[in-house]
């Protein structure tokens, strides 16, 4: 590290008005605004003032009939990105998309030509879809192992696909008429179990050759592909020892692998919920709180704990280990299964399962004013448990705000965030090599 | 049509440098930029000067070795029209995607949130994908047939998926934290021989409910797919007479199904090649012609033929017809075969159809000066020939701007074109109802 710069990679989650599932209730929420493409717009532009290294997208292939409470609808992400990309100038535009339900060769088209529109901020975060199948005539859910072996050549084919321009391919050479290279123009004739995919890519290579691949695996699977494929890995833990367990299985995996592990930074999951003091900040936590229909609540936790009934169960009680279903029955979320397994384990109550999903997805809460928002993140950061963060803040209009005008400038006064862009492409932001 | 202004629908073929094979050779033809955003934004922006209801963005699937002689690459359309939504204000933006080698939930969700972003601009062309089927492992390519049924479900999932969300299904209701309405968002519990989709669509329904639903279908599958879905059809052929019996066609079909043949716009697809002068003009397309390999410009006709072998033919002699296979055993693209066919009965030359498909892809090519192919537009217009034309210029950067720049404003001063847009949906510039 010695003359390097070091500093935190920081993404921010964006795409609808807040993540807490009742902050749309809030008066300044700007719920009116969810579809459209200037709420979004506007928060990307904040970002980029702050100098953030990507926006993320997250995506869903089902509501689940959580409309009734919660903005469950989203507009799709290559679509949002790709206006994105007219709408700002640095910073990365990462969204996901599923292996599971898509084509390889259409999802590496798309994030190829994405790449070129925003002249090489194109990030692709690999889900393999843990619902959805309803709507894919894919019912029931392929296996957890089944997906990823999918996922698996899923990557392959589209990493390959990228490539199958050489550097040099283009030939414009208007005397000749020769346009292309031919023989830099290679088919890839992947064969797998899973996918049959000719080539080559009908689009010349991107800027970044491969876009920043992206992925989110706490599932032991999920893991196993992160320490494979992944430039960036989302960290969804609780507290610094499962943060710093998990960075250090992820670095070491890869490096098990042959990989430099500087080459996959792990982002730690943070919801920053902030007040001008702390006791504000708990002020607010606890009216966010307020903002939840209980039994919808009830419902989130239920589903990621494989669909049981959670009806009977008093929110300020600690639930029965003996609740669960079996892990290995698992299908969907596998990581999302284990991280509340450990917290019942840990002895934590019903009410507080049901703040974690419904804040957060999973990932850490943190509640404060700016300057201990920014000495946790510092924590996190010098403890080598995280590479970064990624930041989903309950309500984009008020934390996100204050996150961004803010705690960012904090950090950045104090030389842990990048106060100006050095390069042009995501993958310079991150200090990835270009594969 | 008493007392409601009647002009011309114009759609404007963008997304490459221009369609002739061999127009990226002049040296205006501004090549370089052809996978830069920027050179379609400009073309868009002039189309939406000119008041043109739509740019259009076609795809494949493949290079089929094209790349060696033409930019047989292009940028992905979804999102080049997902950013040409940010550089635009009023004009339709209409891309194709493929029913084959698409799901249909992602399909809507693209089309649909395209809609969002661009405030009811929206258009799908409907495309069964003549080929490609080695980059989705679906080789050999479903026969004719079996493609068009399976486009046919594809369609009603859509249509269903975007009607998901009553127009009054969000309540938005802080108070009571009422998001939605469930029972205002609806399952399609679609189930059908090659599609099996629940929904409802994870958007809310689209400024225009359906995203304008454009087909190209000439052959006979096709033709019977316009009349039952499409709201505009691309007509490809060669002479009034043939273009004014394909309307016919196309208006009766949809009268024998019940629609208002007025729910169904017929664009002619036209290249215009101008000049200041007709000498010039013809001057131009012998140029044009210049710049063409020869080999590659019959292997060209040869695939949309079959696959036959034309290297021994020579250029200025009529084809025998037997040359052609058997009609039965055409399984890419019926429509062009037909055509091509049509015009060797009529004792055309091998150069000609070179010249139709190297140049417009099909499309009727036109050659003259401004006033003429003015004149020429009105003449298929007032034959009922037409509701307007699919512009396809061999250069955008030559013929286009020509075309925007003084054909339409002639048009335009004899009301045959739109001087100002009237409405701000794509729907509305087409004159066709919401659903």
């Amino acid at each position: 590290m010695t003359g390097k710069p070091r500093h935190m990679h920081l993404f921010l989650v964006i795409g609808n008005v807040g993540q807490h599932h009742g902050a749309w209730r809030e008066p300044d929420s700007g719920i009116e605004l969810a579809d459209s493409i200037d709420f979004h717009a506007e928060v990307a532009q904040r970002a980029e003032a702050a100098k953030l290294d990507a926006v993320f997208i997250a995506d869903h292939l089902a509501m689940l009939g959580r409309e009734a409470h919660a903005p469950a609808q989203h507009l799709e992400p290559v679509t949002v990105l790709s206006a994105l990309s007219m709408r700002t100038e640095s910073i990365g535009l990462v969204g996901s998309a599923s292996t599971t339900f898509n084509e390889p060769f259409n999802v590496a088209r798309q994030f190829a030509s994405l790449d070129h529109l925003s002249r090489g901020r194109a990030g692709w975060n690999i889900v393999t879809s843990a619902f959805g199948e309803e709507n894919f005539g894919s019912d029931p859910l392929p296996s957890h192992a089944s997906r990823y072996e999918r996922a698996g050549e899923f990557v392959e084919v589209t990493k390959a696909l990228w490539r199958s321009w050489d550097a040099d391919a283009l030939a414009v050479d208007r005397d000749s008429g020769v346009y292309a290279r031919s023989e830099r123009v290679h088919p890839i004739n992947f064969q797998g179990e899973h996918l049959t995919v000719s080539g080559p890519l009908n689009i010349p290579r991107p800027p970044q050759v491969h876009p920043v691949l992206v992925q989110a695996g706490t599932s032991a699977d999920g893991m196993a592909f992160a320490s494979r494929h992944a430039e960036v890995v989302f960290s969804a833990h609780q507290g610094l020892p499962m943060a710093k367990r998990y960075y250090d299985e992820i670095k070491n995996g890869a490096k098990r692998l042959g990989r430099d592990p500087d080459s996959i930074k792990v982002l730690f999951g943070l919801s920053p919920i902030l007040g001008d003091t702390q006791k504000d900040a708990e002020e607010r936590q606890r009216a966010l709180a307020g903002l939840l229909n209980i039994d919808y609540a009830k419902q989130l936790v239920a589903f990621q704990l494989g669909g049981i009934d959670l009806t009977n169960y008093d929110l300020d009680e600690k639930l029965p280990l003996d609740v669960l279903p079996d892990p290995t029955t698992i299908n969907r979320r596998q990581g999302r299964f284990d991280l509340y397994r450990q917290l019942i384990e840990d002895g934590e109550t019903l009410r507080r399962l049901t703040e974690v999903e419904a804040t957060a997805a999973g990932l850490q809460v943190a509640v404060g004013d700016v300057e201990r928002m920014a000495n946790e993140m510092i924590t996190y950061f010098e403890a080598a448990a995280a590479d970064g963060f990624i930041l989903i803040p309950p309500s984009q209009r008020v934390d996100g705000r204050r996150l961004l005008s803010e705690v960012i400038p904090l950090l950045q006064e104090r030389g842990y965030a990048r106060a100006t862009y050095q390069g042009t492409t995501l993958r310079e932001h991150l200090g990835l090599a270009r594969p």
